[in-house]
């Protein structure tokens, strides 16, 4: 298995090489026109240009820009920028307070697209006329930079923008070069394959090269990401990761598939954290264990380090500052297992798929058929993007949704009727866990599913409310029955 | 791009060679346990077994069988099989009244997968533990067979089952073999790449193989295929195919994907067929132009018997018995351009990807936020499974919706405040259209598509409550503002 894995090497050990047009973050900031489309490198809340985005939010100018990530960007742009209302339309993936304000208010016009997919979207599917793509960087050349400590959509970004600001971040270490394994598929309708056979593989470079017309400026920055912090586990963390637990180790016993090698993808949070570190109570025995996933998380690093962890591949490392201390203080040791990727290939619907992923993701609801909400709080309120939630769950060989029952102190449910916005259909979900056990819902009707879910997942504080549901719609001829009207009170 | 594209040369001109467990379709269906699960061939209501569900939904018995096909299969299962009360459970694509009404009452257990899926899911994925495959073949022997006019999941399915009963139907012509491309991809969780690079490349044999202990009853049959009829297109999808071509021709235009080659997808149906045959109009210039997509209807020969299609791959023969006139007596020609392959290839999100597909598929509605529902009226009576929809709706490059904006003779609108079943979510579709106009959402907002959806396609005998609708909820301060009890009224 880790014949392709080699790190390459190529080290590059100056952070600034060749004639370079450098500058400070103002004057690039004043190069950027008012209404631009901008592209901007971070995923997972790190990897983002930070000095530019501060300098746009503290220029006196009217600025209306469109703003594209592919994935989570830090406080610089989706707070700062934000409030101070350059940004009309923004695209993909955001989370923050603020962004998630302006967006409900219909101040931010934002537009939710598969973390998959967002590149080809800008690239060639005509979603934006891209102006400037602002990136973070640990070293730049006349035509070639390193990323940072993700790499998301940059090259498809890269490719795609006529004008590159890069920052150069002093901050990040030299070393996370070594992680990098840079590779664009090639352009539609002609692609070929992806030669990736394996989680851990390296097909690419550290690097990601560009048209030495494109480059703009350079801007030298000095300034941490804005990292994670993960709550300890609650007594339901831990009691969805025993279910979950439970449940795959049966699964393990039952699948062929499963035989010789395991991949795991975990979606980001407190949860998923917990869920990842709890990997390691499971009884591999003599299977090959290796994640395949968009991020990377503390809960991973305990397996790496005992050996017990293959490779772990993702699009960013979504760490909180010790997980980075940790990371950063043996960074090569780490690169032997750990791959950043771009995320056309780390969330790739076929890759997923080659590698038989076992998807495990939280939502905010789901609804007693199986439908599941990521994204919208009662169909209507964004809380954050879609993400590369989709990807996984529509790909993955088992796809399992694992959330608490209930939020907000017990107050609500997150089982209910009818979700009033669907992330992922019914015909995506194969299992659910919360901290009241395990509906498998694999091969169930919608009725079956409904009477598992209720049974296995809902809280008993809730539970006899989804059966009155239940038992009422049931005598109706319906394939799904329902009742709208009364789904609705749900949410009110 | 010929130059895999030869059709294989090792013709198999006897049906049945080698020493085979020849039986009658009573003794055949007596071999079957009362409560089997039975995997059949047959997609696009072709290539289907007949006689041995015939005889099942002929014989006294008391029957209690999960019934799996991968697409849609004629009435001798769907109608026959159905009415006789023998299916308690059912996977995955459906759509005879029959079925339908059944399954609406709840006495068949209905659980619908994507069609890319279903295979893994079958052999991989524990959704049932098969007893019996039942397939059409046009020949057999004794450790292979030969499919006939469709190939779905069947080299997924046989590799899962127990025990294999081949129907040989004298009626398909043996030539049909010279358009297979059996090809199935590795087990995961380390599938290799499937080695397609052009979608009309082959890649594999025009036989499935089988473990020869598998083979327990070979039936001789001579009974034509269910064959599809269309209506002659209607006013309203002429108008819907010259929307759709001045859309694509100015897609051609900016689009430097599809400067060389263009790739197409067309859902089932009258208005799918007539809207291929509408390609024709298309200005291509110098491009190449191909079909890779799930089915192949009648409205693609004109284009390949004129030269203007390079080749249409697909995983079945969707057409009217005129349409399997016209291939069967020139089969062999047209296998030099027209390729069926398994249903895990022709529908691979991978593939779909790579091969920068257009795709264009109908629905039942669609709301206007951009959420589609293609399966279930008014969110909870089933019509049809999902089929492939979603898997071109969420993988192709430019996904399109196209539908009439109104059915039962204007009564009802398809386009609705709120979809209250979501096959497709509103990160998928990026452009509608309908015989009132073209609403190209990508990059709007959930506001800015209700928007432009409502205003160009919607029926003007809608318009203006739908407008009514949104003017009312936009005072909300939600991302996606909905009265959902008013939303509802919509399906009374």
């Amino acid at each position: 298995m880790n014949g392709d894995r080699q790190p390459q090497t190529r080290p590059i050990n100056q952070r600034l090489k060749g004639d370079l047009p450098l500058t400070d973050a103002a004057s690039a900031a004043a190069q950027i026109d008012s209404d631009a489309t901008v592209l901007t490198s971070g995923f997972g809340s790190v990897g983002y240009p930070k000095r530019i985005p501060l300098a746009l939010a503290e220029s006196d100018r009217e600025l209306s820009l469109t703003v594209v990530s592919s994935g989570n960007v830090g406080d610089e742009i989706d707070v700062s920028l934000v409030e101070s209302g350059a940004i009309d339309r923004r695209f993909t993936y955001q989370s923050s307070a603020a962004a998630r304000a302006a967006t409900n208010r219909r101040e931010i016009a934002f537009s939710d697209r598969n973390a998959s997919s967002i590149g080809d979207d800008i690239q060639y599917g005509g979603l934006v006329d891209p102006d400037v793509a602002i990136v973070e960087a640990i070293a730049v050349g006349e035509d070639w930079f390193v990323p940072s400590t993700s790499i998301g959509q940059v090259p498809a970004f890269v490719e795609a923008t006529d004008e590159l600001l890069v920052e150069v971040n002093h901050r990040q270490p030299l070393e996370v070069q070594s992680l990098h394994d840079v590779y664009r598929p090639d352009a539609p309708p002609s692609r070929g394959p992806i030669p990736l056979t394996e989680p851990g593989d390296r097909i690419g470079t550290s690097a990601i090269g560009f048209d030495p017309e494109k480059l703009v400026g350079v801007v030298e920055a000095d300034r941490a990401d804005d990292t994670y912090s993960f709550r300890e586990p609650t007594d339901d963390d831990l009691a969805i990761a025993d279910n979950l637990g439970d449940f795959l180790a049966a699964e393990l016993e039952r699948s062929p598939a499963f035989e010789d090698e395991v991949h795991f993808q975990f979606g980001v949070g407190s949860l998923g954290n917990a869920l990842m570190g709890e990997l390691r109570s499971l009884e591999f025995g003599d299977r090959d264990v290796a994640y395949f996933g968009e991020l990377i998380q503390d809960g991973l690093f305990d397996m790496l380090d005992a050996g017990e962890l293959e490779c772990a591949s993702a699009t960013a490392l979504a760490l909180t500052d010790e997980g980075q201390d940790r990371l950063f203080a043996d960074v090569e040791r780490y690169a032997r297992d750990v791959v950043l990727r771009p995320t056309d290939v780390s969330n790739h619907p076929g890759l997923i798929d080659r590698f038989g992923v076992i998807g495990v993701n939280s939502a905010i609801e789901f609804d007693i058929y199986g439908n599941v909400n990521s994204t919208h709080v009662g169909g209507t309120r964004m809380i954050n993007g879609v993400g590369g939630s989709g990807d996984f769950n529509r790909n993955a060989l088992l796809t399992i949704c694992a959330l608490p029952s209930t939020h907000d102190d017990g107050e609500i449910s997150r089982v209910i009727p009818m979700a009033f916005h669907v992330d992922h259909t019914e015909h995506d979900i194969d299992v659910f866990v919360t901290e009241q056990g395990v509906a498998d819902v694999r091969g169930c009707s919608p009725i079956e599913r409904a009477e598992r879910i209720v049974d296995r997942c809902a809280h008993p504080s809730f539970e006899t409310r989804l059966r009155d549901y239940l038992d009422d719609v049931r005598d109706q001829s319906a394939h799904i029955p329902h009742d709208i009207r009364r789904a609705a009170e749900w949410r009110d």
